[in-house]
């Protein structure tokens, strides 16, 4: 056995099965430890962007992580954006990086960089196996470190001499490390405080947003009259008809700070209290409002949820009933007119029960209340906000959940810049729906310019935020990497061809002109 | 007069007038100042590879630098790949990377990340502007140190309120390092073991690969029966037909070592020893011959051009005619098979006077010999070895170029990598032709899992270097992005596009299915 049998073995052991890669030279001991070994599903991406996003969407939706194949310093910078984008999600993610023979180092070959330099901004836990001896222990350590918390980037290097000379066995997969409990007498103290009839808002994130944690805070809301919040930009949040309502917080300061208006006392379970996502001058990055008092329920690495339903019994709420959405989205009959709110009324209507939206474009965070009484579903948005995420994310869902729909919102900007996730989605034939806002600019920005007092009316200007000249043609970029794709120029059309799309199974892409 | 402006006023000062960008929110106040300040031509590229490759090539054919404008860390991050090739190939880069305003700095808000960290293993100079009032002379410095030694990555970060705080003038330009000088003692010495009898080689790189360097170099090779050499992949050299002859290393390392064979004394003009791209198990990665002397004549960062017009005058060899390169590649009638070989016939045959060849493909590197023969053009090569590089690099060279035609051999695998190339190239009107060689899949890995030693022929090692399913299909991928493609697959119908392409201005791809 090699030590890329023994890392690959040594992986699989430890539970991970999935393997986003874009190897090179350095990583072909590897690839063809893919095929002695049995067990591990290698996934080609053409791009590392792709290759760490759908790592991303995988650790969301499957709870473990995927392992990425990444060829040295270069191919890693390629994924960083989406690492980051990952690591704010709190998402498991196991990165392998090939990296020159160690021999080789020393000669400043071409492609020789300071790989843990690169590794560092988005990791947290580094590793370099020294020996092919080791290497199966570092993947069993490197999938526990990604594991701790609530979700880590754990990147372990290899260089291909630990690959390629010979090693002594598999690595026994490490405990899973288990989140820190919440102590009782923070309970208590957050009990007391809901109790003592200020008005309260809980703001939550990662598990709390799903299952158990959502049934113990709608009680919670029920027994006390707390608003229950999320972030702008949850990692993953289970929503729609029959779930518990939860408010989510908008993404310009002067609207979240009026959102969060009137609020005496924030708890906050596994979330980091809110500020604006940008500075603008002269206005508040702290958007809590002055005088509002803060409570930490529990910190991300902490169990929010056994905190949640420890809080639950300590106020007795135990029989309260959960306010949940409703099922009306159905109801919506398109007019002509295609625009976000339109759209969005047509992906409530259509969504099938135990979809995924996966959403990056701002003009359906803008609407996305109008899916709150959709079916049930998942939503995922943009944790780190590096453009670029989504359309990956929604392969590394569609791996884990292949048997949900996958419905991407997905800005045209943002779209392009990975844009080589169709051919992947097409490769694995992901049920995966991407409607493309193809409104040719970067809007978001044109807004910003004024927001930030940067008032210009100039071309040039004019000229960093369109997309129109020339024009994007997302049915002839879908069809060049194998994927479906129709345009939609009104609402009836976008309307039939979203209800078509939810019928049939694989990658299909929607341009809805707006 | 805000720090955006005094910024982009002292860039321009200091003979920056290009801006390759892709900004975001924090970047707003710069790009307002593009419509208040004359003088920088911006350039908007869809994702941050493109903007760094661009800027590369821009380095590279104007001898000044472009700057970037990125949008904090995920920005930077995105373009690092490219930024590692710049670097190797010494362009000169200024980097401006927008950062959160200072006062939002510790609120962790999403896109908060060590951008110094991300840019610290690709760049020569960072700096982080404190204040409005420094900025002018920050970029100031960041020109000055992007032209020191070869060429150097420079990179300036701004955070936004140093962009919109009141600022307070231009910055003047500081004066342009000159390379430093070779001592006539080091001359004296390569002289004397130049005329010692001795099999000797010169292995040239950087200025030394054009003009006045070509012409001293082609003279001392007349007088002492010396090797002229270059690197693999040398960032820029003048050849075709004319010009001085110089052989070019061989990529994969035996080929490289055969080459070597038998050179006694090996002159190194702005170049390192060669060593092999990868290591191989039980391979050398040194591939200069065992007892060959070495001897530096100058080194990156001096002036090796002064060093070998010293050298002539040292060897009285300034009357010795050069060996330089016949025009012959003209004669050429493609048969029916379409193949690598083909391809590099007739683009050596139908090749411009003054043309900008752009290779990233491992199979126009095999049959880059062939166009040594065409009409006198500039080559330009993949200096770091990080895929996605020759279509960005492509729009740079034809931005700092435009009455030349730039010919882009690039891989169907490589091209994936950075393709919104293409939409930047019909926007600006760049007068690039694309060839793809479209082989559908990463050939070379193909060669090198066996190179390795790691042989398999199993299902899931293929499907890693398969682009066929499904296949890419080009002409629609351009199309999609506003540029003319056509497709051929045999000689005859490459030699037709081809050879329309060369006659018309403005940007085309090619898709030569082989």
């Amino acid at each position: 056995m090699n030590g890329a049998e023994s890392l690959l073995r040594s992986l699989i052991a430890s539970g991970v099965d999935v393997c986003f890669g874009n190897p090179g030279t350095s990583e072909m001991h590897f690839v063809a430890a893919l095929d002695s070994v049995e067990g591990m599903r290698p996934i080609l991406c053409l791009f590392e962007g792709v290759v760490t996003g759908a790592a991303d969407g995988y650790g969301r939706m499957a709870g473990k992580p995927a392992c990425t194949l990444l060829h040295l310093g270069p191919g890693l910078a390629n994924g960083l954006a989406n690492l980051h984008n990952a690591r704010r999600a709190s998402s498991p993610v196991v990165n392998i990086v090939g990296d020159h023979a160690s021999s080789h180092a020393r000669y400043e070959a071409p492609l020789t960089s300071d790989i843990k330099g690169f590794a560092r901004p988005v990791s947290d836990w580094i590793h370099s196996s020294g020996s092919a001896l080791t290497v199966g222990a570092d993947a069993a350590r490197a999938v526990q470190a990604s594991r701790e918390g609530a979700g880590q980037i754990a990147t372990l290097i290899l260089p291909a001499d630990t690959a390629w000379s010979q090693a002594d066995g598999v690595a026994s997969p490490l405990p899973v490390p288990r989140p820190a409990l919440v102590g009782a007498d923070t309970i208590e103290r957050v009990a007391a405080l809901a109790q003592s009839g200020v008005r309260t808002a809980f703001l939550l994130r990662g598990k709390a947003l799903q299952g158990r944690g959502l049934a113990a805070a709608g009680k919670i809301a029920a027994k006390t009259g707390a608003r229950l919040l999320s972030d702008t930009f949850a990692p993953r949040i289970e929503r729609g008809a029959g779930r518990v309502t939860i408010e989510r917080l908008p993404y310009f300061a002067e609207q979240a700070a009026d959102f969060l208006a009137g609020i005496e006392l924030l708890v906050l379970v596994g979330a980091q209290a809110p500020v604006s996502f940008f500075a603008y001058p002269d206005k508040p990055s702290w958007l809590t409002p002055e005088g509002c008092r803060i409570a930490i329920l529990s910190h991300p690495h902490e169990d929010g949820t056994a905190a949640l339903e420890a809080l639950v019994d300590m106020l007795g709420a135990q029989r309260a009933v959960a306010r949940t959405n409703a099922l009306t989205a159905a109801d919506f009959s398109p007019g002509s007119t295609l625009d976000a709110a339109s759209i969005m009324r047509t992906v409530a209507k259509h969504l099938p029960e135990g979809a995924i939206i996966t959403e990056e474009a701002s003009m359906a965070m803008a609407y996305s209340g109008l899916t709150e009484t959709a079916a049930p579903h998942d939503l995922l948005a943009l944790t780190g906000g590096a453009i670029g995420c989504m359309m990956p994310v929604s392969i590394g869902a569609g791996i884990a959940c292949p048997d949900r729909k996958i419905v991407n919102l997905q800005g045209d900007g943002s779209a392009m810049y990975t844009l080589q996730s169709l051919w992947t989605q097409a490769r694995e034939n992901i049920d995966v729906v991407t409607v493309i806002y193809a409104n040719r600019g970067y809007r978001i920005l044109a807004n910003e310019l004024a927001r930030v007092g940067a008032r210009t009316d100039g071309a040039q200007a004019a000229s960093m935020f369109d997309l129109d000249n020339p024009s994007l043609d997302w049915v002839a970029l879908a069809k060049g990497m194998g994927v479906e794709a129709v345009r939609a120029e009104s609402a009836p059309d976008f309307d039939a061809a979203f209800a078509h799309a939810m019928k049939r199974r694989g990658p299909m892409l929607i341009e809805a002109v707006i």
